[in-house]
């Protein structure tokens, strides 16, 4: 391992804050996006993706039940690609999620939902790419180009704009866009010291192989990217759950050798986390507690606390942040590269 | 670790065709749902579950959007009981799925979105439970009493209850409901072979502490399934993916002690999962190749097929089975009782 590695993965990491920025600055692209959600009032906003931008999506149905009280959900790609399921999309509004754009089922669910008369936005870093080619309007995430095979930047300016849309469509664009900028300068101060905190987790998980990541509501989305992160760049079996699916089963697999990652934030799915929490306690395991109430798990080893948001549901965006810094240094102390995941490269083109 | 050790989970296998028959058998019951849901014509049906039935959800999106053109989705349960998110449930049906009917916050949504005026349909094996009493009409999934821990004919009853209600709503109950006595029939052929089989697997999986279960489309559902079986019998850290998302990053992790569980059935999807599997060999792990198309699997090191249905979305009635088998024989080898994982008891409270 060179001493390099990792290091475009971490840079990008760092520059986040001023990714959120940029993101926030484009005024235009969010008014002409919100106004062909506002315009169409759909009965439903399908939300497309694979991969971390599937778990932005998965944060995406909280931002639009909670700020519009619109259904939102991660629609099947196989339903309308592969089985041409003659759903009623027209009432829909498409949102379809891809940092590169690239991804070969996004764009030809685009393609066909265009074609049956679905509005259909595209939220990618490249707007010159074939998902904004085959969208009606695009809403560029500004990320500045991802090199690092793991997203980071382009992720989390994934879930600001969907909460920003979400935000649009009820006239509440200024106080998002400003709760994210916020945000970015709560990451400014916060990264310096996560970076100082993980390595000595990180050593002594060197040869850990296995993880649960919980989360429930809007931290769920980060569980799912926590865990995908892991498994990309360390090789971990990280498996993300909701606090209440653990105890319908995956539970009984812990032991002390079975480390999980638990994210707790300030709000009403706080208590479920915190009880997920007492039970892997129980059942033996090692638990890290992150996220703004980090502090409500009571006998966690190690405690990744970040910064509370001005609103409860950007926490997402910062609570993630340990995990990406995490995986980070643990795939170094495994002697991996985190800027060169075996067997990935940068754009999907799987199917 | 008894001789006896995992006898109730095995014979409750053994039951599947029985109990499914029993379920098609209720003809005036079906009626009754059927009659709810055509009448409302909703925009959307609400799967509301967690564990086993979750994964039996994730089955019902297709069963609906294949035979009615219905949008149906696996809704968030915290957006409506923690968050108290101000979502349009009156225009939706809401199905809610617990083989016990006492799972807290599945009942909980289901008082509430009745009394916001939403239709509420309860699907559970226990038409006295509080689910039942909740809802305005209920579906028995008429399984039988189950005794293990572990969810196996409630879950098979729940695909068939899934698909019966969505073939109901468009007037073919009859052609499904045969369809499912057939599968009944092809299930009594394939038991005593596939549990010859899995024996020498298991016995060479003794040492596995993590396993990806490959599925798409319709059979997703029967990878989480059968990834959640591995995960609480076996103690298997065991990750269900789609073909596609295995691409966008879990594939790095794998290596040869990392085996590969895909399900190939015969229909659109069936390309993306044999493309998967040509990746996972490249990346040495050890495919077992399970459904109705497992041959079309090249470099399994095992296979387990299972019949044709003689409806394409019948197909993971019978694609679990092998799992659910596998996992009893896998917990055995592992010096597990299958009957009783630890830390789990039949009905789940937790929150």
């Amino acid at each position: 391992m060179s001493n390099s590695a990792g290091e475009l993965y971490l840079a990008e990491i760092r520059e986040q804050p001023r990714a959120l920025e940029r993101l926030v600055a484009q005024r235009a692209e969010l008014a002409a996006v919100s106004r062909l959600l506002a315009d169409r009032a759909p009965s439903i906003v399908r939300l497309i993706a694979h991969g971390s931008s599937d778990n932005a999506a998965a944060y995406g149905v909280y931002a639009f039940g909670l700020l519009s009280g619109w259904t939102a959900l991660r629609d099947s790609i196989t339903l309308t690609v592969y089985y041409d399921a003659q759903l009623d999309l027209p009432s829909s509004v498409v949102v379809a999620l891809s940092q590169s754009g690239e991804t070969p089922d996004v764009v030809e669910y685009v393609v066909r939902a265009r074609q049956r008369g679905a509005p259909t936005i595209a939220v990618t870093n490249d707007p010159e790419s074939d998902l904004a080619d085959a969208a009606d309007v695009t809403f560029p995430l500004a990320a500045g180009e991802e090199r690092a095979v793991a997203a980071t930047k382009t992720y989390l300016n994934t879930l600001a704009a969907l909460a920003l849309m979400a935000a649009g469509v009820s006239g509440r664009e200024r106080e998002v866009g400003d709760g994210i900028r916020r945000v970015a300068e709560l990451l400014d101060g916060m990264l310096d010291p996560i970076e100082r905190a993980v390595p000595a987790i990180a050593t002594t998980f060197a040869y850990v192989a296995r993880m649960f990541v919980i989360g429930r509501g809007i931290e769920f989305a980060t569980a799912r990217e926590i865990a995908l992160k892991l498994t990309e760049t360390c090789r971990v079996a990280a498996e993300p759950l909701t606090a209440t699916d653990l105890a319908h089963g995956p539970i009984a697999a812990l032991d002390p050798l079975f480390p999980v990652w638990t994210i707790a934030s300030r709000d009403e799915a706080l208590p479920a986390v915190v009880d997920a929490a007492a039970r892997i306690r129980e059942a033996g395991a090692t638990v890290v507690a992150s996220g703004n109430a980090s502090s409500e798990v009571s006998g966690a080893a190690y405690e990744l606390p970040v910064p509370e948001p001005p609103i409860p549901l950007l926490a997402p965006l910062l609570s993630v942040v340990p995990g990406q810094i995490f995986a980070g240094a643990l795939a170094r102390a495994k002697g991996l590269d985190p800027d060169k995941p075996v067997g990935l490269s940068k754009i999907t083109r799987a199917r």
